[in-house]
């Protein structure tokens, strides 16, 4: 799916006429969660005009001693609306934490496809004139820090390094994944839950082997299949003939049909908690459930679970088939759930121990979303 | 006071025999906070034993370009006594500060001489083989970290390396010395409030120009003066005997010989908070109203204030002298409340302005202990 970037030579670039279709990609990833894309795009289009479009390279072209180096914002994405960042920042968490390690950086990744954090690391490799490489830690949002592959195989989220928009710095060092998120949310909160942040300072070598390989163009594939599927009159069935030709959001459906006729959500610690429920559109008495923290974690028709975290479930307007953040849900809104598969990598044992249902508190073991049939599980 | 310590030679070292006075000193010093300096001065005893003692120097000895760097404990001293320290926490601190800023620590230095803090950097000398130098940075203790002569003159206090008994690591960076407080402060909060910390990392030349000079010895001084005087029967006319013959503590009285009739403390937000009443034991009506944060900070008879901080208001039990902490404070204790002035460095104006009543919100402006009079100012 690389027509939807600009290729000159061999070379893929990302530029300003992608980032529409990036953000739109990212929001459907993003799971209900990840913030909203669309300051981030703002920021992504002004980098690429002022410093020019950064490359996109694979995991796979990178030295295995190459310095890899996410780019992220972390916190309220509602915050980060009204401080806006001034990219410097986003550029300060770069080089302090290249410091800090005594390397020059390479590359930059996202570590979060989903929402916001897609489009931030452009932004980043646009000022520094450092290529992307096209993967990230999930393949979707998720909602703490310690939740990405890297973790999942043993690499240390640490230093992290978190900046705010006056460039006051903390940095964090710890090899436990969750003391890092805890520490770092500590210190986000009390910076105004709107800071940048770069950790899980990488080499080629672990990119290659635990990333979730090819994910940036993956979103921006969604956005586009989103795109000119609304264009034809039929945006979700293009959405769902995208996912079911890539190799990780192949086994995809619309999990419901249905309007919102509860919803329920709070802020705590930090996070979006709560549930949603949809009444069947097609007279039936069927019923959804949806529970999140930040993303949405699982779906349930009548009590039976039909998808399952680190499965996505994404809610989208039935219409238009733009995804709708659990921050945008209202009551009454029509929409369509969809559920796709995730990565491989995520599925694997010590990947649900991370991040799998039981991670969430959910009682339910994680089963994987084709082996759920019209009636629950096959 | 030099006698107070072991002399060999032209140095001078602080042996496990001066560890009692040390603490009891620092107690005083402490006014109300600061910590109980009991299970540093545990800590500070086996590092002498296994180390040896380390050496006491004066600031004017130090080379203008030597490194020096403080060590201090922060947090809810309760919680020490819980976790204690390893100790290689306190080192750990140190030498990570040392790293950050491409420097060999040359000396430590007590930041706060009141309290536990008077002991911490014992333990850090004696354990890095390095000199301890005679001095803090403001005789006394304080409630926040930016409340110390040095930020009054725009040393930096960061980077500031936090860290807990597992050697997890916080560091700030940020040139706002109440900033550098708040963040610290959240981390430390997360990290179980009971971490230690290095910051302020300082040249020779700012330590000879910011510092207040000879407080370890002081403090030394002022406990070995209680407990000469205690063999004597007169710990109190003995310390206010020796308070009177020091360059800071010089303007010194009993402001107050009564028992506790009301006491008002609760934790907020990290510190203790509230205020005590007494009642005078010379069948006046007289009422003595202290408030504290922490640390004592305003003593008022009747409503007229007899001594405000940065001045040093010491409760003291009035028969053994011994230093009372907010903490300790209890229903019907008889005790007497020391007023002694403070390092005139810590009265200016400049100084006031971080540390002064206004800083701590409390209406009234500093007034000097020996300008007030029987009946309120003179």
């Amino acid at each position: 799916m690389l027509n939807v970037a600009e290729t000159t030579g061999r070379s893929l670039f990302i530029t300003t006429a992608d980032l529409e279709d990036l953000a739109q990609g990212a929001a459907f990833l993003g799971t209900g969660g990840g913030g909203d894309p669309y300051i981030g795009r703002l920021m992504a289009k002004h980098a690429i005009e002022e410093y020019g479009a950064p490359e996109i390279i694979e995991a796979s072209e990178l030295d295995d001693d190459a310095t890899v180096l996410p780019a992220a914002m972390l916190g309220a994405p509602t915050v980060l609306v009204e401080k806006a960042a001034s990219g410097e920042d986003i550029d300060y968490s770069i080089k302090r934490l290249a410091q800090l390690i005594g390397k020059q950086a390479d590359a930059i990744m996202p570590i979060e496809i989903g929402g916001i954090n897609s489009v931030i690391p452009v932004v980043a490799a646009a000022r520094l004139g450092l290529p992307l490489v096209n993967c990230d830690g999930m393949g979707r949002a998720f909602p703490e820090l310690q939740m990405v592959t890297f973790n999942v195989f043993g690499v240390p989220a640490t230093p992290a390094v978190i900046v705010d928009e006056r460039l006051e710095t903390v940095i964090v060092e710890t090899n436990d994944g969750k003391r890092a998120e805890d520490l770092i949310r500590a210190a986000a909160i009390r910076m105004g839950l709107s800071v940048m942040i770069s950790c899980y300072p990488m080499n080629g070598r672990q990119v290659k082997q635990y990333a979730v390989k090819g994910t940036l163009t993956l979103a921006l594939g969604v956005g586009r299949a989103l795109s000119q599927g609304r264009k034809e009159g039929e945006p979700i069935e293009a959405l769902l003939e995208y996912l079911r030709s890539t190799e990780y959001y192949n086994h995809c459906k619309v999990l419901f049909d249905g309007k919102i006729t509860d919803l329920r959500r709070e802020t705590t610690g930090g996070f979006s908690m709560g549930h949603c429920e949809l009444a069947a559109l097609d007279g039936s008495e069927r019923r959804m459930t949806v529970l999140f923290q930040n993303e949405n974690l699982v779906a349930r028709v009548g009590g039976k679970t039909v998808a399952v975290v680190p499965d996505l479930i994404c809610i989208v307007d039935r219409e238009t088939g733009r995804p709708v953040t659990v921050e945008a849900l209202k009551y009454g809104q029509r929409v369509k759930v969809i559920g796709t598969s995730a990565a491989p990598i995520m599925r694997r044992p010590e990947s649900l121990a991370v991040f799998g249902p039981q991670a969430f508190g959910l009682e339910e073991e994680f089963i994987p979303i084709e082996e759920f049939g019209e009636r629950g599980r096959i």
